[in-house]
Formats: C-alpha cells, structure tokens, sequence
C-alpha cells in the first residue's frame, strides 16, 4: 500500500516555510507484533512545530532531515497486531504528517471515544488545545470568579478555549488578537468582555482602559511586546502562564526586551511554564469536562480545515502569519 | 529632649547617596493616648531603601523630601502611653534613621523577645532577612533534599541565611558573591558546597561547572547578567525565587535584557516574587526555628556595625558598593 509522506528536508531558521519539507511516496511495511496500522482521518499544523524542526535545545530531540515530519494526526485503526488496538478505533496522537502510520502505544495521545462529536475535535478543542487551556488556565493561572483574565492570541485554538473556561470560572476576559476580524471573534464568539487589536496604534491605551482594576492572570501565548505591555498592568499576586511565545521568530540567540523582574519582585506575580505533556496522567478528567462543555453549547471552537496533504508544508508558516481564523487542520480523503 | 534625625534631601535618580541626605534635630514631642517613645539601638541600611526614596511605583508611597528616611530599627521602649507596650520592651520595626521614635503599634514588625541572643539580630538574621530567606526558600523555592540551589549575593544577609537554610534543607548550594574575600566566606562561614566570583573572566564556565545536573532552585536577589546566566542552566520544573534587583542601577525605564520567557516554558519553571510582608502573619512560627539554629550554632551571620548617626547618609551607597561583608547596621550610644 502506498504512502504519502511530507519530510522535513532542510533545517529552517526561524518559521518552517514550504520549501523545508518535501512530499514523498513510500510503501507501508508489514505489521510486527505490538504494531497497528491507522489511516490518518485529520492532520495537524500548529506553532510548536518551530520547536519541534529547530536545532537549538527544546523539548525533545529535532526531527531529522528526511525523516516523516512529527505531528499529531487522528484517525482509525485499520489493522493491528496489537491487542489493545482493535480496528476500527479511533486515536489521537504522534502519527506524523502522512496518511498511514505504522504506530505503537507509546505514539497514541489518547483513543478518542467520544464518538457524538467529530473527530477533527481531537485535534484541537478536545485534544492538547484544549487540554493546554484547561489545565493551564486552572491549574497554573488559578482563577478567581471576578479575576480579570487577560490572554494573548485569544482567538486561537488555545487562547479562545482559556477565555471561554475563564468565563465559566467566573472571570471577566480580556482577549487580545492581531486584526478587526480576530477580535470581533473574540466578543462574538468566544464571549470575551473585550478584545484588543494588538496592531492598533492606541494598543497600550485600549489595555490600559480595559485593564483598570489590574491583570489577575495573564495567559501568554505571544511572548515580547505584548507582554511587556501586559506585564506593566498586573495586580498584586498576578499568576502569568507562559504557554507559547508565538510573537518571538527566534530564541537563538535570544531577543531582548525590557527586563520583568521588578514586576514579578513588586506584584509578588509568578510566572509559570506550562508543557501539557506533563498533564498526560490527568487529561480524561478534562476531557470529560471539555466535551459536556462543547454538548452544553458552553464551549465552541473554529476550525480552519484545508484539503489534501499537500496542504501540509506550508501549514507552519501560514499559522505564523495568522491568516487562519481557527485550529488548522488538514483533512485526507481516503477511497 | 533633642533628637538626631536624618532625613530625606533631595530624591535620587538610582542609587541614595550621601548627599540626598541631611541631618537635624528635633525636639521629642510630648505622647499622645496610644503612643509610645522608643529609644533605637541599632538602624537598619538595606538595598531596599532605594525603591523607598525612588519617585517610581513600588510597593509604598515614597518618602517625602524633608521627612525622616523610613527605615528599620531595633531599640527599647522608654516611655509609654499603650497598655500593650511597657516601657522595657524590646522592639524591631519602621522607626525611621532617628535617635528616638513616636511609635504606633502599627510601626513595630514585631517584638524581639530572643532576649538571649543580640538585639542587632532582630534587623538581620532574627528580622526580615532571615524571614525573607525563610519563607522565600522554604514556601516559594520548595525544595527539595538534593536538588542545587543557587543563590546570588550569597554572602550577604538575606543569601547567606538561605544558603544556611539550603543546606539544613539537605540540599546541594552554589553561591554566587562578588570578589574572593565574599566566595570565601561563603565556603568558610556558611557552608556553600561551591562559591562562584561573578567577576571573575570564567565566570559562566565556573557556573556551568557547578550546575552540571541543573539548577532547580534559584534564589535571585540581582537580576541582570547573573540572573542571565543562571538561568541557562535550569532544570525541568525549577523555582526562581525573585527577592531583589541589587544588579540593577535604576527601573526607570527598565533596562532590557535577554527575554527569558522561553527559559520558563521548556523548563515548566516557576518565577515567584516575594515580598516578605506579605508572610507578617507567619513570622513567629519561623524566628522560633531560625533562633534555635542560632542557638544550636547551625545558622550564622555576619554583622558590619558603623557606629553613630553620621555614618547613615553614605550606608546605602556603601551597600551598593558591596563594601560590606555582612548585615550593615548603625549603632546609636546613648548616654
């Protein structure tokens, strides 16, 4: 059986464009035992991915030049040699951008066994976006009812499901997005109080008004600029979750800006990492919540779904230059 | 009776110096329902006085020109009209650089009743400092037997206690001092595993050296380049505790430095400010556990004593100077 593989082909510096990754055909091998066959239903794209191509120390080790780019993928089970994996199931997690992977448990994210709800969902709202925003915003922000909650690219598939749990805790929610149409979204909606268009001349006024009674949690997805002007707001006690730093094009070597330790030292804030991975042993608790959120009509999200895995390599660079409107996705048509 | 007070001149832009200071007398005034009069022993000079005298937002409103300069002292109670302060008692708190002060129960931090040991160690390791470094390290930093902890200005009153506590902690402690007198005392005098000369040309390869496994806990009292520095080497989930900017001349306007953001979000660390007020309602439970360490010779300091008022106005360039080898105090003679 053939199959389509997008590889990384060369080594980019800064933001992953076209030109980095290559489309090849490959056969699939035969199953080993312990191995299951699943045919990828939904592709994702998403900002981690810079990391996961750069060189410089991160997470995990760089994907190789040539190898399947990593990626996280859904789709169903069509042959397995593994007990635990029936055909059939549908899973979520590590399966590359292609449209078949030979996979083993350690790949899998989670089965996904919500089946009222489509699958795309698994990729996003009801997958790591979500589970960021859950455990993020409620583990590390620690949200009060009357907190104002500030998030950056918060209309993005984290950011617009942090203001949404952030309403439902009881907080009022700033959002702050690039663009008109970004943040009518966010008001529209995602339900923000407000919304703020990072790229208008008056962005430090527009916060400062909306921020009057200080910033209780700031949810960062950016990093730079807009922090610092977020940063010069906080309320005594302040939690800021660092959860992306999608503003900054490179760490290596790393940008300067206006040092923050005298607001963290003077608002006694605290400024917290966030790697959802680390959560792995409690995703099911939140996602039986994020799911009757989304039945409820509590909890919505947008998807940008592009067709064909052609799509794929110039993913990266699109969600860098924020013309998507939701979680991106790239749909495979099988049959 | 005439009183010696020194008092705010002219406001500083960075750091106090001698001359931003003057000296005059004052007639003690009669007591009022409430009052009490104090005679102080020792005052207190403390980095912290220049947010104190700064135009800039801090945690207080900042002295005014002509008023006495805000500072901590320790003295005894020599007249009284509040039944909860007899004359005899011993006091520590904000009783201003003056011979004499018309206190308020409101100005005294807390009653020294050690009277076993020193009243000057109720402005240094039995006061704030040794509250700092104890609740800093133990309720922020957290840590953990045999985690590193690294500590800058790590001879002086507040690093050296953490250091102490560090170890008592069963942890592994680096030092970070200025010069080799300061390293030494902090190897000889409170037991750092290693003491690193942040002035020394190899100083990050010396950092390097002695943070091989990580750092998981840094105890900041600089920012700026130490800080940078220090926080390449973080380990996965450590606690930055930000206590003091002493590295840093002035935040108005804030100088720029590398952005850290990133450090925080691959290694899910943990930056907390601290302000050491807001544990007031905490202190007895640890000046009773750092007074027994004094007492059982497990926690130790080191006290510069100027003597005589005179000697005010230049303490806290002296301190930003690092001219002091320990806990810089003035001590008043009287009569």
């Amino acid at each position: 059986m053939r199959n389509t593989q997008v590889c990384l082909a060369s080594r980019p510096n800064g933001i992953p464009q076209a030109e980095n990754f290559t489309l090849r055909q490959a056969e699939v091998p035969p199953l080993r035992d312990g191995q299951f066959l699943v045919r990828n239903d939904f592709l994702s794209a998403e900002p981690a991915m810079r990391g996961w191509v750069s060189a410089a120390a991160n997470y995990s080790t760089p994907v190789g030049i040539g190898e399947v780019m990593r990626a996280f993928a859904s789709g169903e089970v069509v042959a397995s040699q593994h007990p635990q994996f029936a055909v059939g199931d549908k899973v979520m997690g590590m399966l590359g951008w292609q449209e078949y992977a030979v996979a083993e448990p350690a790949a899998v994210t989670r089965k996904v066994r919500e089946s009222d709800l489509p699958l795309s969902l698994s990729l996003g709202v009801l997958g790591l976006n979500g589970l960021t925003a859950y455990f993020g915003l409620l583990d590390l922000g620690q949200p009060k009812p009357g907190d104002t909650v500030v998030v950056s690219t918060a209309a993005g598939a984290v950011g617009s499901a942090v203001g949404q749990i952030a309403k439902l805790s009881g907080c009022r929610t700033v959002g702050i997005a690039g663009g008109a149409a970004k943040c009518r979204a966010c008001v529209e909606t995602f339900g923000y109080d407000a919304a703020i268009d990072y790229k208008a001349p008056d962005f430090k006024d527009q916060l400062a008004a909306a921020c009057g009674r200080g910033v209780d949690v700031y949810f960062d997805n950016t990093a730079g600029a807009i922090s610092d002007a977020v940063l010069t707001h906080l309320s005594v006690g302040a939690r800021i979750v660092i959860c992306g730093t999608a503003s900054v094009a490179s760490w290596d070597p790393p940008p300067m800006g206006p040092r923050l330790e005298r607001h963290i030292l003077v608002k006694r804030a605290r400024m917290s990492g966030l790697l959802i991975f680390d959560y792995a042993h409690r995703y099911e608790e939140a996602i039986v919540r994020l799911a009757d959120w989304i039945r409820a009509g509590r909890l919505t999200c947008r998807e940008d779904i592009l067709d064909g895995i052609e799509a794929c390599p110039g993913a990266i660079a699109q969600l860098y230059r924020g013309e998507n409107s939701g979680k991106l996705l790239v749909r495979l048509r099988h049959g």
